[in-house]
């Protein structure tokens, strides 16, 4: 119940375990199509994929160095430790944050945004899935902001996307960053970027460093008569996220966006009635990450420590301002209902241990009421 | 038949199709360890491992940026493809590349390294096995004549560890980079370096820009009570890469050299009874990839074609300066005796369907002759 990696799908297992293709040809090149238009179906976009091996912090990377050039001023909207991570990045190659940051668990404000976007600024850079505290922000109206300024709208969801509704066309997002072991259900190791034609036309003019993070060196791959990359792909991988992907087809879109928003309320519903506070702003939006502050008397990181030596099951603990404080129960990804109620029991159980006051099973019941509204 | 990625044994299948394990944590934390110390023992050395999800380009660019700074001097060493590929990361970053280039084919000569060794060279950057021409360099004596000299040794090694020897620590490698995908028989998508405290030092000091890459970082994750990455990694493909660091060790590595020599020798001689040319220089250590010169009258790119389309046998074409002129015949990874004889085979078969006059069989038999006289 970690908001990533998430547990991983049998068919995609089997896809990862099966026989390699070789990376140059026919076999690899069906795998990559139907990865990127499966891609591209999921972000609703026409806009090109690009995709890399590495971890989404790669892609975030790959939309910095892509994108600008040494001194560039850019706006980081920070909500928590992803929002971070990008000011780190920019700051790393050189350009010039202007950080719009607010306190942990609370989601950005398009207002503000627009406050904040003075002249001369080249991109805005925020999290739509904030992992480390759950929250979820409303990125359609920052997003309006944004396009009536010059500067790029680089999006970074990699714990959103699949899982939480991202228009990247409608809205209006120039750069969008997805890994492929969230709600994607893939294994961790593939991030993907969608790329708009203005970000397409800022990187031609973008003098950061970058070998293999270079967005055209990936383009021009792709378009081989049969799709590649420029450098061996981990191959395994993009099988079982074709194979993912798939699952995801089967299911719907806006299915799978009903799944996590019926799981997140079930959760949310099941420690609110054991008396536990939700931490973070907004929490109706937050369907992928459900972050809850630790009772009086209860340790954040001994709870799960418990949870997870006792009974095999692995929340995970709050970040840096917020360890000990809160706790985490991912429902991104590859979680049906059952896995809802079984994380909510063991939270019981694993509470009462701890000396904090349960009724039993009321958490799980709260859950079972939502899942029976919901149909 | 390619010089990978190279067929993967079904015990890494089977690892890379198994559910996740959690990557904070002990779970993780034994295949990382297990991954680590599996590395030192293939590099011979007691030098800091440290790896990354990408494939071994990235491995290459974070030698780069993590041991220069914009404007340092350095030597590249090319003797095809993948030292052109060095010499461009270095230039992508700025750095002040001088070039000791060789026609394709050729192997590096200690003498001219130093040569070319002039003072205020910050780091000597060479391929030990060169995947384009399958040519392997003797990394030995160069190594002994960057010694005395005050500047890093990188070695890219990603084709060639685990298949030829590569003695870091008795050598003196400062950096030895290496991919998952060739002799380790693991699926592609990791990259490792081996870090000694001369690349170390020259990392505090180093002020290339760079984030994902950061040895630093990795380390630190790497020193916690149970070790990780900064970032997550493809978790899926470690598990893979400990069980096939597994196998290794139950071949033991003077038995894979072995092999690998063992089924190049076979590889040559079949080629040769047919009366075709090997390709390069040194050809007795070029034990992981075979280049044959393509024979009159017959396109090296039509064969490897042919090959694949009517046999589902790939053998990789040349590539750049060599296309059509050779193709290349990988044994570098998980083949053995039999996919040899059968690789000879169909090559007979192809060959004589594209006008060259073959004595059926010769090819085979030659290859049988040295593996019996091999035991």
């Amino acid at each position: 119940m970690t908001p990533g990696p998430t547990p991983v799908p049998p068919e995609v297992l089997l896809a990862q375990g099966s026989p390699i293709v070789y990376h140059r040809g026919p076999g690899f090149g069906r795998v990559l199509r139907e990865v990127t238009e499966g891609l591209q179906w999921i972000y609703q976009t026409k806009n090109d994929i690009v995709t890399f091996t590495c971890s989404g912090t790669g892609g975030m990377e790959s939309a910095v160095v892509n994108c600008f050039s040494p001194g560039d001023r850019v706006l980081v909207v920070s909500v928590g430790n992803f929002g971070t991570r990008f000011k780190k990045i920019c700051e790393a190659y050189g350009l010039d944050v202007k950080l719009l940051e607010y306190e942990w668990g609370k989601t950005a404000k398009a207002a503000d945004v627009q406050a904040a976007l003075e002249p001369g600024i080249k991109g805005v850079l925020i999290q739509h899935s904030e992992t480390s505290t759950g929250v979820i922000n409303d990125i359609e109206p920052i997003a309006a902001v944004v396009r009536e300024h010059p500067a790029l709208f680089v999006v970074d969801s990699i714990s959103g996307v699949g899982g939480a509704p991202l228009k990247v066309d409608e809205w209006g997002i120039d750069v969008a960053i997805g890994g492929s072991q969230k709600a994607l259900m893939g294994s961790p190791g593939i991030a993907f970027i969608a790329v708009s034609e203005a970000a397409w036309a800022a990187h031609a003019n973008a003098t950061l460093p970058r070998f293999y993070w270079d967005w055209t060196a990936v383009k021009k791959a792709y378009e081989r008569p049969e799709p590649e990359t420029p450098y061996t792909p981990a191959v395994h991988l993009y099988m079982g996220l074709a194979e993912a992907i798939g699952l995801l087809r089967e299911e719907g879109l806006e299915n799978a966006y009903k799944r996590h928003a019926v799981l997140s309320r079930a959760t949310k519903a099941g420690v609110q009635a054991l008396g536990l506070d939700l931490f973070g702003e907004d929490v109706e939006r937050a369907v992928c990450v459900t972050a809850v502050k630790s009772p009086e008397g209860v340790d954040g990181d001994k709870l799960t420590a418990l949870i997870r030596a006792k009974y095999g099951i692995i929340f995970a603990p709050g970040q840096d301002v917020l360890k000990g404080k809160i706790f985490r129960i991912g429902h991104v990804g590859y979680f049906e209902r059952a896995d809802i109620l079984q994380a909510l029991a063991v939270l019981e159980l694993a509470l009462e241990e701890l000396g904090y006051p349960v009724k039993r099973g009321d958490a799980v019941a709260a859950a079972e009421e939502v899942f029976t509204q919901a149909g």
